[in-house]
């Protein structure tokens, strides 16, 4: 099965392949999407106007069930952020995709008329099915409808309602391996981009492909073998395997950095009936559906997902995730993990992005639309964004434009998104990361939190981010998990192994910080065509004077760092 | 009376004051703000934070009650384009500031309390008066008190319920001679600054003051008579004086170029019944309080206000101005004078600039919150601005963030501020202006509706849109009406002969160019300092893709074009 670009024109409505071009070949996810925007997307365009591409990537490792090694991104401009964006997830989009030769597909322009469709992709090509009766559906039953149309053995990304009405804080969500639609590809709005390209889903049946050839089969194997093991055997894994990672809740806690009301404190004191540790518990004892140990993709050996189940067995949602505790938890004052689960659901169904809603919903309770620790009323709010008021379609368009309207001046973004679970006044290098990545504020894009820094020192933080965005931009362009580099941690070689092994190409050992410093400045490049500048790169003024309880800290690293952090040569 | 900088600390409640820098003494208005913005702002600071000022700064001529040359400018960093922002109006504001002596008024720092303040200035200084009582009032009613309070020779700058709300589509209004607050300094959302600084309202008494010192009163009073007669003998005064601003109704709708329905026609089939003519004859059959010239400054020889009054000689709003007519008016579908009327009546109450609303209101029909021409409609969802409901503060922020929130594309706006009355695809060299100018669209800051070409052909349009934008911030900056330039048109040394007989200085012929090259420069450095960067000086995409009626052209000057705009060295 030859690998091609596939390009989805929507206005027209064909699908057509065509060969890899030579400067694509060695790229793919993350890098890939932001080499396709520079030569193919004009950088100061309408993010929600024809100019626009919508692409999907799998990373370069996608194909084989390596574990945690499936990740699929995906990119173009954000309309959140006006600049670059890849959001990745897990699930079976990757695979499916990979299995029918599909380097990327991109999908192209906008449709003039009113109608919504379904691109179907199969190993015959691609063709649009009429989708207007699914128009207005939730991403849970639109899923059912597209699993009875098309079988249990379809991958799907689709959007929800908030991606129809074009909301900034739209995702797209990917079945995982149980047809789950939970795996979002939350940030930056590339649910609005899909809907403005009518698209409500793409489903991706690969009866008829197959696993990608390997250069190398034993070389490919051995190394495969070798990280696993190390996986495995590292003492992390354990933690994401029993708690998720809402592991982190207590750790955040812990370094007085997890967003609470309204990023007014960085220690919750209802963190105890949040934490992992309580879910874990929970689960257990509810048995039935409940299950704290779940993987989102075929293969994946951490399991790291989980199946939030209620006290009479019954599936509420899965998973319920640290960003989600964090952000729904925390920062709105709620101390009650089946709330928490419940308006997880909501949001998913929706296809919203449970960081930046969360964001906005602490924005609104401080703008006095809500108490905090009332999710009822949370719940209520987001009704708002179902029914499409005017009040739902500021909270759907994220945080910031939640504080412009409101007219509120503490509100936690950057470069437009929101920050994640870690305020950067106690966990001041993943500021640096919020403050610098051209992706805007976002904790997967360079987390620190386990660096063995005092996270409350300016210093060395500038440094740790680097680190840590090279680092991810890397597994990000090869599909990898962030759980999975534990199992590359001691032995990075294996990343050349597999690459050498699957493709034949001779990279050397610091391949994933290759791949990562060349993803970083191709995005930097977009970002800066798009207008982009060091004034960019900057917190919130707020977060620069107010200090955040417990630790009374201020984010202090100086602009000088922040503007030396891509300045690697 | 010493000339100083008075300043003004609403967080200590203190006034000081202290002599002027010798780098402020030759700069005033539009460019004495920029120089001061340049030197005490951070260009990257939160515009409702502590770190914004508002600067109140008259042109280098007010004081002498030279015909249209009495303006004063507000400015500040802007809460709607995040950039520089001056925005002049005429009234008496300016001539009662420097009769104090006030150079400059600088408003610096945020309360902590919520608690509203007037800030009063005499010959003895300045101190702050409780303002609880009048939070919520409009400008109407809050000016009747403050008339009742202070007396009636007072100037007063305030802010309505919109700048309370810190809506970034609220300006700060101006008395005109006659006491109506109908002069506002409506761009940019210079309101909202002034009420992030909890100040609803600057008094103004300026007994005991003086006009200022002529170095040269024979040169002065000389150009002042040289002036006065060229400006009253160009043909173009008789037309403001007859049809006031409106009389642009008819031309930029014969161009082709009056926005209509949201910018979606050049031309609207109800022009005959808004346009100055016909408003001129309604007036005059009205009689009453209804008077189609009037004078909104002492001395002014132009008088191209108007007062409209109704069928019982009742006043129902002074002025109706052209960019209001266009809009409420053809942008909005409505073609009945009498309800623009009571519109802009319910704006100026509300402290709100008509264009960034008519701009709003327009997107907010095309998502279908109104029928275009459904004026009834139109001041129902000005009446949730005054609600406060979300809804109200959405438009309230302006034609950017209701396009966005609401999922409209087609959103007229440069540098996230609304464009007025002249559509830049059928009127380029002004669209050259709304795309480049550092205030964002703006037509004050260099309208080419005049200029000798054709409008309609890409070439020549920078070169006039840049003659213009320098003389007008020239004008700005001296405090010089835009219709005063009629008077200067032959004989610009006028310029000089009155700078040399009020201050001796020894300035060229022209003056007036180099003023307003110098601001401009001033006003690049901060936007560029904020961030700013050749992708932020273009138009909206879509106008350069959709082609306008009845010319159906669209906005296609070069963007090489756009970036030489303020390269004229």
């Amino acid at each position: 099965m030859e690998v091609q670009v596939w390009r989805a024109d929507v206005e027209e409505r064909v699908v057509t392949n065509e060969p890899v071009p030579a400067s694509w070949e060695q790229l793919g996810g993350r890098s890939l999407i932001a080499r396709i925007l520079l030569d193919e997307v004009p950088a100061t365009c309408d993010p929600l106007g024809p100019f626009n591409k919508l692409i999907i990537a799998p990373g370069l490792l996608v194909g084989h069930m390596v574990s945690s090694c499936d990740r699929i991104s995906i990119g173009g401009k954000s309309p959140l952020t006006g600049g670059v964006k890849e959001s990745n997830a897990g699930g079976s989009t990757g695979l499916k995709l990979v299995h029918l030769g599909i380097k990327v597909l991109i999908l192209e322009g906008t449709p003039t008329e009113d109608k919504w469709w379904i691109l179907h992709l199969n190993a015959n090509g691609g063709r649009y099915e009429p989708a207007d009766d699914l128009f207005g559906h939730g991403v849970y039953q639109t899923t059912q409808r597209l699993l009875e149309c098309y079988g249990p053995k379809i991958g799907i990304a689709l959007i929800g309602p908030g991606g129809e009405m074009r909301l900034t804080a739209a995702g797209v969500q990917n079945l995982d391996k149980d047809r789950e639609p939970s795996r979002i590809s939350a940030r930056g709005g590339l649910g609005a981009v899909m809907g403005a390209k009518r698209l409500k889903a793409i489903v991706i049946d690969s009866s008829g492909g197959e696993k990608p050839p390997l250069a190398d089969p034993e070389l490919f194997k051995s190394a495969q073998k070798h990280y696993t093991k190390e996986l495995m055997d590292h003492p992390q894994t354990a933690s994401y395997t029993n708690y998720g990672t809402a592991a982190m809740t207590r750790m955040s806690d812990g370094f007085g950095g997890i967003p609470t009301r309204n990023y007014s404190s960085g220690t919750f004191e209802g963190v105890e009936k949040i934490s992992g540790e309580a879910m874990r518990d929970l689960l257990l004892a509810r048995g039935g559906a409940s299950n704290p140990t779940h993987a989102c993709m075929t293969g994946c050996t951490i399991r790291c997902s989980n199946v939030f189940g209620d006290v009479k067995g019954n599936n509420i949602v899965s998973p319920v995730e640290y960003e989600t505790i964090g952000l729904i938890g925390a920062n709105l004052g709620i101390d009650d993990l089946d709330a928490i689960a419940h308006i997880n659901w909501e949001l998913n169904d929706l296809g919203l992005d449970s960081i930046e809603i969360g964001a906005a919903l602490g924005v609104a309770a401080e703008a006095g639309l809500m108490e905090f620790g009332d999710a009822r009323r949370a719940m209520e709010l987001i009704s708002e964004i179902r029914q499409g008021t005017t009040l739902g379609r500021v909270l759907g368009s994220g945080a910031a434009v939640t504080g412009r309207v409101l007219g509120v001046g503490r509100v936690p973004v950057a470069k437009g998104q929101a920050m994640a679970g870690y305020d950067p006044r106690a966990i001041k290098g993943t500021g640096v990361t919020y403050a610098t990545s051209p992706q805007g504020a976002d904790h997967t894009a360079g987390l620190t939190i386990r660096a063995k820094v005092n996270h409350l020192d300016p210093k060395e933080q500038m440094e740790i981010s680097r680190i840590s965005q090279i680092k991810m931009a890397g597994y990000d362009t090869l599909g990898i998990c962030l759980f999975g580099g534990f199992g590359f941690a001691k032995t990075p070689g294996s990343i050349r192994d597999l690459l050498k092994g699957r493709y034949g190409w001779d990279v050397g050992d610091d391949v994933l910080q290759e791949l990562g410093r060349e993803t970083l400045k191709l995005e930097c490049a977009f970002n800066q065509a798009a207008g982009f500048g060091p004034e960019d790169d900057r917190l919130p003024e707020w977060m620069t004077t107010e200090p955040l309880p417990p630790h009374n800290s201020v984010f202090d690293v100086p602009n000088e760092d922040l503007d030396r952090v891509f300045d690697w040569t």
